[in-house]
């Protein structure tokens, strides 16, 4: 089990790269963008783990509704898993909740999948099946 | 440069352990008081970082006042670094708030400070000195 990266919602990508430079250093590769969750995203590796940071494609996209909720922040956790479904099934078997029943392409090429914040107390988990 | 720990803040420990388990883990250790924060706490290590859960020892603790505002979730990102004073110092240069304007006595005996959420676009960063 490990963390993968910490997904910080923000709201211009340029600006937020700046202000994270000093303390983690430049991302890790160009930005990119993931359809499939409206967000343009940069990786920043910091030690075994990452930094990624996530600027909304258009008002519909989950983080912009996030960020006008909440504010810039914290927008998520992910952990990398064997097994995506698994992960999944295995929050649902718990009688937990889940954002999506079964995984789906995600940023960096991986398969990815979330749980609903309800089920690890208020905080968003995402899974991330290893390479 | 490290990312030390993720703190998650949580209404009752017992509870957040439980909860998390199956994902991470049992606690490294038994829970510690964090007189300074008010607040006691207990790490889950997750391959090179750590969970910490914090749950608030009485009402005036920052974290039951961020309970109160924003629900469970994450509170703070922490990083280590070779100095905390020096880190503080130079958010400061930057022009940007610190919470703390000297490095002080955190938890499992280590030299913290926290930078203010508007240094690092609305994260709460902490300083960990490394041992």
């Amino acid at each position: 089990m490990q963390l993968d990266h910490v997904g910080i919602a923000v709201p211009k990508l340029s600006d937020a790269i700046d202000r994270w430079r000093p303390l983690v250093g430049a991302p890790d590769g160009p930005a990119e963008e993931v359809p499939s969750n409206r967000v343009r995203v940069a990786f920043v590796s910091v030690g075994g783990t990452h930094v990624e940071l996530l600027e909304p494609l258009d008002p519909a996209s989950p983080v912009a509704q996030f960020l006008e909720r909440r504010g810039p922040g914290v927008h998520h956790l992910a952990f990398t898993v064997p097994n995506v479904d698994a992960a999944l099934a295995e929050v649902r078997r718990r009688g937990d909740r889940v954002v999506d029943a079964q995984g789906r392409p995600g940023a960096r090429g991986r398969r990815v999948g979330f749980a609903h914040p309800s089920a690890f107390g208020g905080v968003l988990v995402e899974f991330v099946e290893q390479p």
